[in-house]
């Protein structure tokens, strides 16, 4: 490794429907309070990367009409990695740190999916399974891949539709108290049991929504670190795989592979053998709730099998042994594709520095953290290991 | 700076109308070349960047289509800086290396622009000029745009269309040359002039076609790059910038100021001085005629005004003093938008390798090169030094 990196600025817009804002302005809420927050200013910054899937947005070269709108003249560029398109704007911006490229990077995610009507955006999420042949021929969009997974599981494992919406409600419970969330209302497994099915045996409660958002974070080399911000939180590692598209080739339909190979290569990376007993909080890409629980399993956190008993424990809860999405997650705080990798890296580096709103604020004494995000049903994988102390 | 980077194998696809192959097809051709050439097999590579616009495309997620077909699982994601996409995936590949995050990457980028219907096309590059304003409420596209630029070039320092006519005149010579080019046929500024106005002054000889194409990089750090291959080409000096989207911003149609500023910055990081005699050739960004002139002039090859000048004397023809685009350029060889940058690379590193085709093969003495990439009408900017020796 060359120098080490640190986050020294956070920014994040409210999550919703936001048709008060154009996609600049969106950015620019996030972009501002980033650069608020680390207290540099635009011409600070040498390079920034935005995360977009964007086939549904207004402006089709985004890097360049946000960086215009915020008044960054840096070098720039767009990365799509499906929804974890934030996380690998995260990596361009890290690696041009460590790199020696330049000393200050900004990594930004935005997405403006309410300007699609429903069934376009449903479609177009779609296609980015398996086009041809699973899209194409059997109809499956992203709810329906999600739920082949989740019927195997829950028969696998001998749980229930009732057991699954544990992950809702703890999710919504959180959403509640994050002023930043989508939806701020808690639920109950009633509630949960009784919405519609969008694909048996995954109903609305079960699936992230279509969100607008942004978030952007400000990284720096760790010489220059400490000098901008008086509580850095540092990369500490990295891991990332790409898997087929295609489920048809997938071995198994418990976990995901991608999430398993990226997870082993971060924790290479970071020198972590017991993630077990590592981190003092996760962030997961649960898009779905059978996506969180195989999240737990893929990281290590739970034995193959046993997640979705560790969340109707409450053992994810923010004061159970292992806190996982206290700001609501993808279900509650919201899905805008683009900003997820870069909202959950906001979050960790809020929850790092003790600065959560009460009632989510986790307890902090390992002083480190895990991102988990996830592009199409396991396509991508991106996983970044956070450190306070180093 | 951190390990030193260079490109140890290349790949390249016939460019042209490719309906007799898929997205993932098209871009194996470049992949198996540049795996081929380098020795190396998919389980090397640590992390691949795929260059693509895309927005015609059958597959939406194509780096990871793309991995799959080639057989390659690493880390992986998609990079659009619009028609400096190439370059942008090629800037992730390096920092990759020089942050000590991989030993070796591959940087890609396809194109497939014939899939959809030639409006369509006309219609999505257009919105990726300012949309709301210049694309929506004046209908420029980007022929339009360039024709400003020419326009106002032409008048300011008295060329004329016969003249603009000498660049496609070169382009098409070399492409003759050249068997990936798309256009193998020479042509005369007779037969330019009589060409159909596309935007006026601009004709369809001046104008690059839509193009099918692929093209593909292998980087290797310093310490293992001689063990791949004899004759690595180093990257020794990068430099990017982003420029307004909004014409009605600029102040100047004779030049583009994000080149300019990107060339200042690539020059400062290889240590250049003189631009004027520094390297052995340029591949510059020649989407339209007026481009590669104004390409000259911003890079500090030509004084302001006499770009045209120069490519009248036939200083820019292989054997000239300023060898430009040997390779037929984007305007012969054809700008399959995604897969340009990379395919800049590759004919850089043919020829600093010595291994371009008889007729267009410059004389290696300085051993350095440049690579000029433009985004949209200088909304990117990305540009590469390259050197032979070190």
């Amino acid at each position: 490794m060359g120098n080490r990196v640190a986050i020294v600025g956070i920014g994040h817009s409210k999550f919703g429907k936001r048709n008060d804002v154009s996609l600049n302005e969106l950015a620019w809420e996030a972009i501002k309070a980033a650069l608020d927050d680390s207290g540099l200013s635009q011409k600070d910054i040498s390079f920034m990367s935005v995360g977009n899937f964007g086939y549904w947005s207004e402006e089709i070269l985004p890097a360049v009409t946000v960086a215009e709108y915020a008044g960054i003249k840096c070098g720039s560029l767009r990365t799509e990695a499906a929804c974890s398109s934030g996380s690998a704007a995260l990596k361009i911006a890290y690696d041009h740190i460590t790199s020696g490229s330049g000393k200050i990077a900004m990594a930004m995610g935005l997405e403006k999916m309410y300007n699609s009507p429903n069934s376009t955006i449903i479609e177009l999420i779609g296609r980015a399974g398996n086009y041809f042949w699973e899209f194409e021929n059997f109809g499956l969009t992203f709810p329906g891949y999600y739920a082949l997974y989740a019927t195997r599981y829950l028969h696998d494992f001998g749980y229930s539709e009732e057991d699954l919406c544990e992950a809702p409600v703890k999710a919504h419970h959180y959403g509640s108290k994050n002023k930043y969330a989508q939806f701020q209302k808690e639920i109950t497994v009633e509630e949960c049991m009784k919405s519609k099915y969008v694909a048996r045996p995954l109903k609305i409660y079960d699936s992230s929504p279509i969100t607008d958002g942004a978030a952007a974070v400000i990284l720096a080399s760790e010489d220059i670190a400490r000098k901008i911000n008086d509580t850095p939180v540092y990369i500490k590692g990295l891991g990332n795989a790409t898997g087929s598209s295609y489920l048809g080739k997938r071995d198994d339909f418990t976990g995901l592979e991608a999430g398993r190979r990226a997870a082993e290569i971060a924790y290479k990376s970071a020198g972590i053998s017991d993630p077990k007993n590592s981190f003092d909080l996760l962030e997961v890409h649960d898009c779905f709730s059978i996506a969180e629980v195989m999240a737990y399993e893929d990281l290590g956190i739970a034995s193959k099998g046993k997640g979705l008993n560790m969340l109707k424990e409450h053992q994810t809860y923010h004061d159970g042994k292992f806190p996982v999405n206290p700001d609501g997650g993808l279900k509650a705080k919201g899905h805008p594709i683009g900003a997820t990798g870069i909202s959950q890296a906001v979050e960790i580096t809020k929850q790092l520095r003790n600065e959560a709103d009460p009632g989510r604020q986790v307890s902090i004494n390992r002083g480190m953290a895990l991102q988990h995000n996830i592009g199409g049903t396991g396509h991508y994988a991106y996983v970044t290991i956070y450190s306070r102390g180093d």
